[in-house]
């Protein structure tokens, strides 16, 4: 395989781009040492997670008080944000609308690309190149998994250097869903040595739920973290995830039964089975799988941890039973505002606005 | 039954608060004497009708110069509005949408909680809870009667302090609409002595108007005032008005046809026939009704008082001659800006910006 | 015929001011000596356009620091628009929202007057006014032809001075599409003397493209311009521009080849074949036409001219090899964000901004 340059897509088509390992693509998609394409969650180092959970930390403070706001809002006023939204989905959509607002980002919204009766017979590609002469970085959510990496390439090969972030793509990658949940369970333990050491039980779905792989992956950064997969056996994690914590040494253990285990978990991590992806996955899941085992209920409570946290992606079905909601464990709602304040800091890391947060910071709090 | 405390649902399902009178429900949406959740047309007292009214006078004078708007841009840039609009509603959505503006408040929009396909299997109890993550104020638009009521008591019983703002729900309440032909109306009567002795006449379908219901008992706040219902037999006034109105000595009289009755009234409130409702309603009316007795025509502008005012919600159809709009006395276009200005102050006044306000404007008026 | 006032709608129909000759109509567009409503692209004269070319360059150069672009956000804080699309189009909405962002002017969107199911029944003139209750400026796009004439006539009938700016009106009128156009020629031009004497080739539906007649008209204004309509037979140019260009002393061709002419030209302008007018449509052309021989080629590229240029409105089909689009002589793609800047000079056009937007670029550029 011959070298690319910076930008790959001058020497090769958009499927020899495709085909490169992940450790030549993350490459093209760094700036400055930065994410600036943010495409797939293996983007984050343990250093970059460190720096995006730090300046997390200092934004969500800082926008405690007025003059905060507005000091953020003065960050970004000159930038405009597009969301692109192929697939429907409120709550990734207002929560990157709510990161854009905080930083003084204006943002609008793209629902379709074919919208437009007139685009009849423009390519995506195209359209992709249209918009984007209006924006200075592209948030998008869409079916295909390679969607962010074609957009990504697109930009680089027209020249228009334009940040692309996923916000969803497909059944596999949603980086900035991992990254809120790293910085969930690092806020969690934070007076509890971090997550360095922590036993963390995935639950459910762990062979489809996205935020899983990504999720198991970026924990392999942390030592000593000790992984459990507890699923029914078609649910189960699949070897490209196992391999991979294999590789790492990380330790893992896959479980069919979560009470017996309650008491040794730092974190449950809840999912919901996937039914949407049985159609067309990789997969033949023939579902209803009883999933009962794997609900977390209300009688589980005295059984854990005082320390321990119970985390979901939302939206939740019946895997987790309404009186937990209220338990002080319970931190899937505040994964949903964490989210909001780690996409603020991923936009303001891409635009390498850090350095003026941490002055406003120091100064002020 | 019991005391409740400050957050009620920690003692009472959501039936139970439901079922409390209404003054006591009134209790546990004020803070600070003022409205936090406004949920019901009734928490508008005498008193915070003044206050509104003069923050709305005050609001709408310091907008019409650039650095006034300037002004009132910095007075809540740190706040987020949710504008939850699951019945559509053009004209208001716009109304709240403006007022926002007005007051810097940045806002989305979700249109259903339905929208996300992953959604499927939430309760909307669940995802109104994971919309609040995001913002500071929620206003909500809803076809069920007890909506902005259930979120209010979610958002206490989870200790999410944010106000809930009733943009219309059901057939019932539209406060905002109460609050701004309430604003209309004093407005008109400035030079007049004020609404205190004015004959008030409310037109069409006085059954199920819900502005009727809720203007009606408004304006039994205002001393002297005397109120006339002129409707077919099947779409007159209920009893649950007329007897709020025996309670507080209002004086009222039934009419069937409005045109002897012209010279006398100081304002015309039309109204159209609602047949939306005609198929869940409380109400078997089989419409068609002969509503022309019941339509204001042209030629009745020579026979009402000079001073005399048309008031209508809007949208109309032919309750009213098209050659009676550009009349001076025509108020329904008018009502629709008052509407803007009367929800930037109820937004600035639940925020505690009044005095603010107060300040600005008599230092630059 | 009468004479008109400055407000002819108190003295005629609708229908009858449509029928007036454009000038007449033009002159009721104007206040001070420009745009108004901003209907037709016959408005636009040799002197306004100069004025909007200058006022674009400015805009877009002062855009290029955050300073600049923090001074262009103050200029219009104090007004919100409308944008009223009846008919979708995601290039030309996103393009109106960029320029309403770029001059701090805040937005709401309008796709529909009956969205609200409570409409119904309610006239569109009726819903027209009451949406302008709320905004300072109406940008609307519309299938109906006569579409933003007839608000612009409601608007100055009623009395509410609010300005009307046509974003697409059916088959005939896209003033700000011909503005950008000339606009792009302009700047293509800059070294190469200017518009005055080049040779223009308008290519493929020289009939239908609604781009094609306004943009002809509009260089009629420049010396000495050459134009060229090459289309087949059933797609060429039609009488009306052709007696128009008569009119106007202007040089003309029509051209059945691309090929042997393409060494002449100094910009082709490239256009789709607007199936979706068809059905509908003044021309029975029955379609399909071979358009092979009006596509612009690869190999084409070397056999034009070092300083032509290669336009389209955009979106584009298979007219332009997709090998053509990294040309640096294919100016499509920049014609998008010129529309985006011509746009924003047109707005602060109108609200009368120019003279701070010089005074600013005078001393800080």
């Amino acid at each position: 395989m011959t070298e690319y340059a910076r930008r790959p897509a001058e020497l090769a088509t958009f499927e020899e781009f495709h085909n490169l390992p992940i450790e030549r693509k993350i490459n093209y998609w760094t700036r400055d040492g930065r994410p600036f394409h943010v495409v797939n969650s293996r983007q984050f180092t343990r250093g970059i997670l460190e720096d995006l959970i730090d300046l997390t930390n200092k934004i969500r403070r800082i926008a405690k008080a007025k003059t905060g706001v507005e000091f953020l809002h003065s960050l970004l006023p000159h930038k405009r944000a597009m969301l692109f939204f192929k697939q429907p989905s409120t709550r990734t959509f207002l929560s990157f609308v709510s990161a854009c607002d905080f930083l003084g980002i204006s943002w609008a919204e793209v629902r379709d690309s074919g919208v437009s009766s007139e685009a009849k017979g423009e390519t995506e590609d195209d359209s992709v190149r249209v918009f984007s002469s209006f924006f200075d970085v592209m948030i998008m959510r869409h079916p295909d998994s390679s969607s962010a990496e074609r957009v990504a390439y697109i930009f680089d090969r027209i020249g228009r250097p334009i940040p692309v972030i996923n916000g969803g793509a497909g059944p596999d990658e949603h980086p900035t869903q991992a990254l809120l949940d790293v910085y969930t369970l690092d806020r969690s333990f934070e007076r509890q040595g971090g997550i360095e050491g922590k036993k963390i039980c995935f639950v459910g779905d762990c062979k489809r739920g996205r935020t899983v792989r990504s999720l198991a992956r970026l924990l392999a950064l942390y030592e000593g973290v000790e992984l459990f997969f507890c699923a029914p056996k078609s649910l189960q994690v699949l070897p490209d995830v196992t391999d991979y914590l294999h590789t790492k040494n990380v330790k893992f253990t896959l479980l069919s039964e979560l009470e017996p285990h309650l008491g040794e978990m730092d974190a449950f991590y809840m999912t919901r089975i996937q039914d949407e992806w049985d159609a067309k996955d990789r997969g033949n899941v023939n579902t209803p799988v009883d999933i009962g085992p794997y609900i977390f209920r209300e009688r589980f409570l005295p059984m854990i941890k005082f320390g321990a946290i119970i985390m979901h992606p939302l939206p939740k079905r019946n895997e987790i039973e309404p009186a937990v909601d209220n338990d002080r464990r319970a931190m899937y709602w505040r994964q949903v505002r964490n989210g909001m304040w780690a996409r603020s800091a991923l936009l303001a890391y891409i635009f390498q606005r850090d350095d003026e947060i941490k002055r406003y910071f120091n100064k002020n709090t």
